[in-house]
């Protein structure tokens, strides 16, 4: 593996995991009204985007990277819908 | 341009401006408390990493959408420093 394949593998990786505080923070604070729920929005979009692109060229890393955080996207928005 | 090719680019300028309504969120009300600081470093560490991946291999699209994010997630960490 090249030190580039290993930078791209990080850099997933840490994208794949970076709303996973985001939701541990709001399921602890039971908040999210500093959360701007069009940003969830063009984030759920965009990743979709992403993921479907990433089938139709079918790359592993970008469907798993975008999978994760449309999981955590659609988390966000459910919370942000209950914890107003 | 293909129809992949569209679609690419579209998801890419929804993800650079994914995070601007959250940057105009949080200095409308002055508040940043629901954010979480572990999302933002994360979110600052993998897109730093997108970026430099990018400039190694010479992908225009790769580095302007992650210089966008990259810009908008220092502008929410000094938000959330500044508005605790």
């Amino acid at each position: 593996m090249t030190a580039l394949q290993i930078l791209g593998l990080t850099a997933g990786t840490i994208t794949s995991i970076t709303f996973l505080p985001q939701v541990i923070h709001i399921w602890k604070t039971k908040s999210a009204k500093d959360l701007s729920m069009n940003m969830l929005l063009l984030l759920i979009l965009g990743v979709s985007m992403w993921l479907t692109y990433g089938i139709l060229v079918a790359d592993a890393a970008i469907i798993y990277t975008n999978s994760m955080v449309l999981a955590m996207s659609l988390i966000m928005l459910v919370f942000k819908l209950k914890f107003k």
